[in-house]
């Protein structure tokens, strides 16, 4: 089967073997979409090789668990070991000796076949199409902030950064009722999010607003997007951190000690509530599609994908139409 | 009367007039402690001018609150306008408009006298020594831990830093039961803790211990330490900052957002249960006292302070006696 392959930084589109871990579920996949986590990992970070890609949706081909096979799946993307305190609590996010897939450990979605234990897929109601069902996983991320955060619905939030994750954090965090302001450089991008009846400012303009906000997003990946985020909130406020900055990022600490300001971390979210809002389609993800290619194209299509203007890039297997 | 002073970076014990803003309330200086903030503002930090020092013991002159005249008094730091919600909520600690004993627009309290809105005052009771009541700003800083981080009596706690404030925040933590390690590099210092049956160890041994903790609190002051402690903290673990770390910390953001943890900065506490600590003799604050010297001497007990090894040096204004 043909699959997007990272090998020693270097990234190429290779026929490789269908995975057969009899204990595992097989699934065809239909389309992946690409991820600026894959961007990163083609660079080198985490230090994977095999198979990127983690956003996906496809058919189940063979499963242990019959009443999967020939269903529409996502897949939450880590496996757990399944004995931890952590997994038998239902929660594999954390567990020490979790596989990622297509990140750590473990072949991804960019290609015609995948792998993942069985509790990891959920059904995919029938009114969502593919186009939607593959913004699952970074849907269930952005739904990750209301996990982590203690979000109220007078709270004033800034979401910073237009880009895909920023866009879908905002549409998130309007549902709940906050007020939300979507700070980015990009007019095209914000306008997607103005439609929503979503405040949209570009970061020259938002850095007066001292102190306003009750609650701070990052979702730039921009180390300046962590100084205007400590610039934005109100004493007490949280700061929470989307996206994964590499290298180090320089910080205030006295800034945060004085004014007692809250950050927290936010990485993969719960699947659930996002199928849910994509049933409802409450949730505009049709804007933050811009191209798709066919698998075999998938190495032009990452370098579509880091180019600016570009958003989600779906990839789709020849296997998948 | 006799003050020291922080004048362009410069110290000094001076002869200055009397505090006499009479709708503030008169105290007379009784002992007064020497934190690393009047060491750091001695150094140009906060840019203060003026009167150093906010750890204080004294006894009320004047007032326009009569109940208090004569009384023994602790006093909270911040002095808030009033007016706004924070402060008609009874916490002006985050007042935009506050002033900061000693710190921040106000003098403070290495003097034979300062003044205080009434408000910002607590009678010390009886059975606590002026020795003891002086370390209430400072205990009610690590208490202050308490209100920040959501701690669990099944809670494993590390404490970076063996200095004043890492042995009250170790104390502190320790009596909700918690199991707490306190790291430092000072076999004296740490004897301390350990004479109250905290677990000790140095900072090279704890870093073996690799996710073994729920929460961690970084009272170093020193940017290794904000290392170690996201090297100890277990996913979704609560990093709490006490020190106010000066110039920018290098961070790795992207641990925070992979392992999903907590930071929460945390300042100053409230006094009351500060002194609830003290009245019982919960806490060893003799242990942390090295050195008095009289205000006049206080240059050079400014000096001591900042040497190695010396922990808390009071200084005691001769019309305290």
């Amino acid at each position: 089967m043909l699959a997007l392959r990272v090998e020693k930084k270097r990234l190429a589109v290779k026929n490789v073997s269908k995975p057969d871990q009899p204990d595992e579920t097989l699934v065809r996949v239909l389309l992946s979409g690409i991820c600026n986590t894959d961007l990163e990992i083609a660079r080198g970070y985490a230090g994977f090789n095999g198979t990127i890609g983690h956003e996906f949706v496809g058919v189940v081909e063979a499963s242990t668990d019959r009443a999967l096979v020939g269903r529409r799946v996502v897949g939450e993307i880590n496996a757990g070991c399944g004995n931890c305190d952590l997994c038998r609590a239902g929660d594999p996010r954390h567990c020490a000796t979790r596989t990622v897939l297509g990140i750590h450990g473990r072949d991804g979605a960019h290609a015609e076949f995948l792998q993942l234990p069985a509790v990891n897929l959920l059904r995919v109601p029938d009114n969502i199409p593919d186009e939607h069902a593959v913004f699952t996983e970074p849907l269930a991320a952005a739904c990750g902030v209301l996990e982590r955060a203690n979000l109220n619905k007078s709270d004033r939030v800034a979401v910073i950064g237009d880009g895909k994750l920023g866009l879908l954090c905002a549409q998130v965090i309007a549902l709940t009722g906050a007020a939300v302001l979507l700070i980015g450089k990009h007019s095209s991008k914000l306008r997607i999010a103005e439609r929503r009846g979503i405040e949209i400012g570009n970061p020259k303009l938002a850095a007066k607003r001292k102190q306003e906000f009750d609650v701070v997003v990052e979702a730039s990946g921009a180390a300046s997007g962590f100084g205007l985020a400590l610039d934005l909130l109100r004493p007490r406020g949280q700061l929470v951190l989307k996206s994964t900055f590499h290298g180090k990022t320089e910080l205030d600490a006295a800034r945060i000690v004085v004014d007692e300001i809250s950050i927290v971390g936010s990485r993969c979210g719960r699947f659930s509530p996002a199928l849910d809002l994509l049933k409802k389609a409450a949730i505009d993800v049709d804007s933050l599609i811009s191209e798709e290619y066919p698998l075999s194209n998938g190495v032009h299509a990452m370098r579509r994908a880091g180019t600016r203007g570009v958003m989600k890039v779906l990839l789709r297997p020849s296997n998948g139409k």
